[in-house]
């Protein structure tokens, strides 16, 4: 077994956003020796690696010069270059999720295909090669709306995403390859976080629970465990799982899903790596998913995925109307409520909607977690 | 109220060993600007912090000239220059645990005589100006052994302290102002961590248990919650709490204590800083140690005290026999126990008994994860 712990084996990590930081909080506990790429000499991961390196994640002989240095490469965002990746792969650098995952990932239409392919339950869909094929389509049927409209490439917190309410909102779409997919009137969001490890163990987190902020399409609270009945909870995890093996990936993969009104759990979208939907698991779970991906790229035995209590995780985006140096106003009030921990991501300015930072809200019962969550979100304010 | 968060506030930190390493974990978290010095190039701090600085810890014009760059000023180690610190906070820089605290604490005579002067139950001692005197006295009387010699500065992890049983223990000790206390026949030895804000606010954790290695004089293992009835329990605590506002300290204070076999509680020593004790507060308290440091010096309001589950910490030392590059034997196997966390503090070079990392086992029943301790005790071998 290579020795990771206070020796020369050097880790990778394509991106320094804050899952990038979050990330080095565990290789720092376990004195794993890493590499960062981040195009931005400010990104929050620059501090607590070993060697920080600022170039494009996009851009070939950046990624190949990057991962030529490392023994095992991972990624904190998708959107990085994926031929780069091939390349080192056959060259013998492990690299993990393996190219093959990403560049299905990466796709929104290779995405859909895939579960498609595998009979992987997901909302109806059709695939355009631009939204113009779409609007010729419009003028002779009645189309089935609402529809949401997806572009095949670098989607990212609701941009590339858009519902189609009436044939105006065909109007302005942005040209390329897209799928458009039936509007599911879900009951919830519910996601699963997946470790699969490099030795092919595997487990699946608790389903946990999202409300999206309404405007935003961003994710505003998430609550673990989600409340749902305990046959749903084993139907999302088990499809949680089968979808991991489907895409062979190894560390972590998050499932996101549409709870129907009639119970049955579609997929939406998948992340290949940690995912906001797991940030609670830092104070709630035996083992959170930074280290459970750690453990599953190195070919560690996967920890615990259990919690030891209750918790809700709220979002800290930028304020609408500030745009700025940032200041976390009333952040001593909520850090008296009990078990609240703020994580801030260290991005010194913030602009609307902006993923600032978040809080977890630790208690023994959720609906408790739930109020102060709520309390949390009406006292804190991230303005400039 | 100052903003911490993202912002040019910076928090100096004097020491840059595991413990100030586990502190950055925390202003990483919170993106607050941190700076540290420490003696050695390789300290497990160098990486995390915004700034690090090499010099002595004990050299006045060094500590003096790197505080003055800093709003607030800690330590994770006791043995710094006092007289800079006395001298930065004559000039505004707020340092916690404040010089005065320090003084006392670093003088294991000061330290008992404040026992004494404030009512502080302790075992009882008496101070010699130098060893010599107490041979001098071996001569005349038949002294009462066994009895615990002490010299009052600078003693560390055993060193500075030990058990006399008779005459012929008396010769070789070195020379210096030294404590000689009567040899408490303990029933366990106990802890107790107290927070105290710099706005007054006062928080005790748990009591753990300390199990010590009979030989090396250094904690295996500590239990939280200790195995010990409510009213023991209480009686520790208030204990711990009075003699938090006895010293007047701002952050935490680590009160170790002995419980008799008549069921009384005596304080044995006390440091002004995260403590070995608490380590298990990472994984098992809402708030950990470090955070809550944290959140005193910086007067924000303290969190929870309470566990989210019962914990193990056993601290991973050198084996005896080798001496060299680091290997962390039979990792993955403790790995594959439940509720399982090494944290490796980023030593290269082993030494029998030096301190290299320490392992939490969280369980919901404090047996178990004794069970499970004992366990990875037995199975991980801290070799080179």
């Amino acid at each position: 077994m290579t020795n990771y712990f206070s020796s020369d084996f050097t880790l990778g990590i394509l991106g320094g956003g804050q899952l990038g930081k979050m990330l080095l909080a565990e290789t720092r506990k376990w004195d794993i020796t890493t590499k960062v790429l981040d195009p931005s000499p400010e990104a929050p991961a620059r501090l607590a690696c070993n060697e920080f390196v600022v170039g494009s994640l996009t851009d070939y002989d950046t990624v190949y010069n990057f991962g030529k240095g490392v023994d095992v490469l991972t990624i904190e965002i998708e959107h990085v270059n994926v031929q780069a990746l091939e390349a080192l792969e056959a060259e013998g650098v492990r690299v993990y999720p393996s190219p093959k995952t990403l560049s299905i990932v990466q796709d929104k239409v290779d995405q859909k295909l895939f579960y498609g392919e595998k009979g992987i339950p997901t909302s109806p869909f059709s695939v355009f090669e631009s939204p113009r094929v779409l609007q010729e389509e419009a003028l002779e049927y009645e189309l089935n709306y609402p529809l949401v409209w997806k572009s095949a490439r670098f989607g990212y917190d609701g941009n590339g995403v858009k519902v189609l309410r009436n044939d105006n909102d065909l109007e302005g779409l942005p040209e390329g390859l897209c799928v458009v997919e039936d509007f599911v009137p879900f009951e919830k969001e519910l996601a699963v976080i997946v470790a699969r490890s490099s030795t092919g163990e595997i487990a699946a987190y608790p389903v946990v629970e999202m409300e999206f902020h309404p405007e935003a399409n961003q994710v505003e609270y998430v609550l673990c465990p989600a409340r749902i009945s305990d046959d749903i909870a084993e139907k999302a995890q088990a499809l949680a799982l089968r979808t991991a093996e489907c895409f062979e990936v190894v560390g972590l993969l998050a499932v996101e899903f549409f709870l129907t009104k009639e119970g049955e759990v579609l997929v939406n979208e998948v992340a290949p790596r940690p995912h906001n939907s797991g940030h609670y698991s830092i104070e709630a779970s035996y083992t959170n998913q930074f280290e459970q991906h750690l453990r599953a790229i190195l070919g560690l035995p996967l920890g615990s995925t259990e919690s030891k209590a209750a918790a809700v995780m709220v979002n800290l985006v930028g304020a609408e109307g500030y745009t700025g140096e940032v200041v976390y106003k009333n952040i001593e009030q909520i850090m008296a409520l009990p078990g609240v921990t703020p994580h801030i991501y260290g991005k010194r300015e913030t602009r609307p909607f902006r993923k600032m930072g978040h809080v977890t809200i630790v208690n023994e019962d959720i609906n408790q977690a739930r109020r102060i969550a709520e309390e949390v979100k009406r006292t804190i304010q991230v303005i400039a």
